[in-house]
């Protein structure tokens, strides 16, 4: 199994039963996040903030205004960290101590690279709208050459990535068992609920099968 | 309204109506959030990693294994940033640029404490607990000495906060309101599902009702 890269920094010290470097394992997390958290150091001072992405092969695309922080920082070259954390449950255990969560999360560490080609950002954009909805890149309207110069795109080719989760049910310490207390998983799921229309629709659109799909996951 | 310190770090520069420094804004997101995503420099690179946490008043709190980079980290008095985010729902555009999404977010800068007395660990251990289950913690088996020592408890006020937020529909370009392409908002909502009970529950011990009422919302 192809294993992406690992160091001190991606290694897992604690639990190392949890980790997993294999690059099926790590994408198919990546794949299932909407929302990732990318770590950067400015003026000496460390930063967290949240995006949009996707994944093109073993690199990560960042987008955004030219003008952002965010995009600024991933594009300068420095190293970057991005997490993403996908939550499947709580694990409620008769013992405070033996609480946990349910998670599948990966960090990856990587320097960005800002696009310039048009030809590229466009792959690029509809990678990220592809990862957001399946399907649905073919039926907008695609960007222009003005909206492509407005955006900043910027590929960061994955230096290093683990994986860290935690399946499975409660474990608590064998004395607890006789305990007359409830304990379970409770799964959490991140669901769509019904689309709402915008109400400026052209007569006659209905909401498209590329949406629908996402109801039923 | 009472607002947290802002600075340049924490100061929106893109978007600025898109920001809150109000306290009421800023620990409702907070309080939603199961996870935070903590990030750190070490040896002079950016890390995220996510964590459990709570918020007591203007103090967040982390807790973990002692012997855990995050924890150790967590308590060395360097700054830190902690960032959550609550994922609202994809906007759907007519046109790729225009594609959002709905979202609420948070980032705190601030220095950790560990602490030290047990009382006080107790204390912050139960706002964890609250936090991720509401009136749990008076149900369960609550931490020995033992456990309390083997539990590293971090505490760390906030320094500056800010809240960021889109909401609302979609907002298109003028011209594309023609265009036949479905547009609209696909909610998304972090829900919990039917509870799995431990299969070695005490005979007549049955689901709690903090845990149903978690199935409501």
């Amino acid at each position: 199994m192809t294993q992406y890269n690992k160091s001190n920094k991606s290694r897992l010290n604690r639990k190392p039963g949890r980790g997993n470097y294999d690059e099926e394992t790590v994408n198919a997390i990546i794949d299932e996040a909407l929302v990732c958290h990318v770590g950067f150091i400015q003026e000496g001072m460390p930063f967290v903030i949240p995006s949009n992405f996707a994944r093109m092969g073993d690199k990560i695309i960042l987008h955004g205004a030219k003008a952002s922080r965010l995009m600024k920082q991933a594009a300068s070259g420095e190293m970057i960290c991005i997490e993403m954390t996908l939550l499947d449950g709580l694990v409620l255990a008769r013992s405070a101590f033996d609480h946990s969560v349910n998670y599948r999360s990966v960090v990856i560490f990587g320097r960005g690279e800002l696009l310039t080609e048009n030809a590229d950002k466009m792959e690029a954009l509809k990678a990220v709208s592809e990862h957001l909805v399946k399907g649905r890149w073919d039926e907008i309207r695609q960007p222009t050459e003005q909206e492509l110069d407005a955006t900043a795109v910027v590929i960061i080719p994955i230096e290093e990535a683990s994986a860290k989760s935690r399946t499975g049910g409660v474990i608590d310490e064998p004395e607890d068992y006789v305990l007359p207390i409830w304990a379970g998983i409770l799964p959490l799921k991140l669901q769509a609920l019904e689309p709402i229309s915008d109400d400026r629709l052209v007569e006659g659109v209905t909401v498209p099968s590329h949406v629908t799909a996402l109801l039923k996951k």
